[in-house]
């Protein structure tokens, strides 16, 4: 397989062809917008100076985009559809029905959707089961991660087709078991921008005191270890299982308008045993962390400086 | 004022102690445990290499720390002083009163807790007015954000005073106008931290895959932009205004189970205002934003090679 056909021409949309480009395919791409071309154009070439920094594909070029003015030809001779167009129920329905109908049979179709679960959006479509849902970050050229998940009628078959299609092209893949709305990283995410917004709502901080607090804050560590190593480190020795019964208290405290979980000892435990799964000591994830935290700060030091 | 007084052997405590020392300034240290030394000597142990690494200030050495019998003989000397203690407001209280009562006139003594207000703090102290929040990240000696506040007895002069301490000694220094349960940052990672139990207490994902989630997905953008900016760049050309007349109906999607403010036009106004605020068009943050994603990320392929 090496055409993917992309619909939708906005930032995300143009973000999977710069990504495709890249990685040497070829993209039919589609949009009602009339200036559809020129959009991704620009995406485009934004995208690739750090794409080529990156380095590119053999046989990657920008010319191997195409732009069809109608949605059959972006997707008729597809070996993968990934679609992105606006969040909207209804158009989304509409469009991965119009989308599974023009594309040859058997070829998966994933949609970039951010937090519609894929039942609700494969209702119209003759051919549910090739229907799943690929929901990348922003930037999708460089982000690695892809959440996967299928809907009630879709096929465990395609969910595993488009993770390994993912895969292939460099991603990281996360493959939901369940459908749950926002997914697993735009909920932890959500979660975190609502907090925000609340706060500058209720003028409790500005925006710039918000992005400031993370970027210069934990937002440093973020990269390194996710939310659970990091309060697994935050307990020194005693890890998790230390953090959990010193802070377990502040679970009560009004510390964000989000009211936490009762911390049970099966939560306890199950927060304990997820984070020393991976059977790396305390003193090495320590050594790990601080290196990656020199190495982010000196790398953003550069780029800053230009 | 080269002495610093550090109470507490904690995480915390012992970080800040690396900190203070590897810029050179001598610390005195005093926790109640026994094994107080050996903790604190295990921890600056540990910091050191990253400390070197990153470079030591004129005079930095592991010598300059004192750890001393009594809590007297830790602050008595002091030109500020760091309290690290476990979080229990009602130990808060009664040892920030005993450290104001052997600490000489006129030094701030700054809090490392994580969320409690000094107003609740200050009670039982003398001298109420040089008490502060200073509020460090994990590990202190790696992350610069240190968050000060002061409580309704606290005086504008020991907020300023430990405001330019901190930045003395190469910190960041977020100063908060209010009192505000959590501060700013832990708000913002307290929300997505019980979201993360929440979905765990569900069995609606694991740790690692919420691990995963973040840092191969939106934790690789925190250290750049914060969340305010991340979502003005998911805007495209339309930036904030654009997202939020875009993704503003996913308020009310169940992606979290935080509730959202209501997004009325104020709001709205503040978060687009306060992204334009540094005047930095759009193609420059992506720029920006592309070439910090990909030292990131060959920076943590580095250190992960080892």
């Amino acid at each position: 397989m090496t055409e993917v056909a992309c619909v939708g021409a906005g930032v995300i949309g143009g973000g999977w062809v710069a990504h495709f480009l890249a990685r040497g395919l070829r993209v039919r791409a589609w949009d009602p917008a009339p200036d559809a071309e020129e959009r991704l154009t620009r995406l485009v070439d934004r995208a690739w100076p750090a794409l080529t920094e990156l380095g590119l594909a053999d046989g990657a070029s920008k010319a191997n985009l195409t732009v069809t003015p109608t949605l059959a030809e972006a997707v008729g001779t597809a070996g993968f559809v990934q679609e992105s167009a606006p969040e909207d129920l209804g158009l989304k329905r509409r469009l991965l029905a119009e989308i599974d109908a023009a594309t040859p049979s058997g070829v998966v179709i994933a949609s970039s959707t951010s937090g519609y679960a894929m039942s609700e959006m494969q209702t119209e479509a003759t051919h549910p089961e090739r229907l799943v849902v690929g929901h990348p970050f922003n930037p999708p050229y460089l982000i690695p991660l892809v959440e996967v998940a299928g809907g009630e009628r879709t096929g465990r078959w395609a969910v595993e087709a488009a993770a390994e299609f993912y895969r292939g092209t460099g991603k990281k893949v996360i493959t939901l078991d369940r459908e749950l709305p926002g997914f697993i990283a735009n909920r932890l995410q959500e979660a975190m921008w609502r907090e925000a917004l609340h706060m500058v709502a209720n003028g409790e901080a500005t925006v710039e005191q918000i992005d400031t607090a993370i970027t210069e804050g934990p937002g440093l560590r973020w990269p390194v270890h996710g939310p659970c190593l990091t309060f697994h480190l935050a307990g020194g020795e005693g890890g998790m299982a230390h953090m959990l019964d010193h802070f377990g208290p502040s679970l009560k405290s009004p510390w964000t308008r989000l009211d936490a979980p009762e911390l049970t000892p099966e939560l306890r435990d199950a927060m304990v045993e997820g984070c020393e799964a991976s059977g790396r000591p305390i003193a090495e994830l320590v050594r790990e962390r601080d290196r990656a935290l020199i190495a982010i700060q000196r790398a953003l030091d550069e780029v800053r400086r230009g």
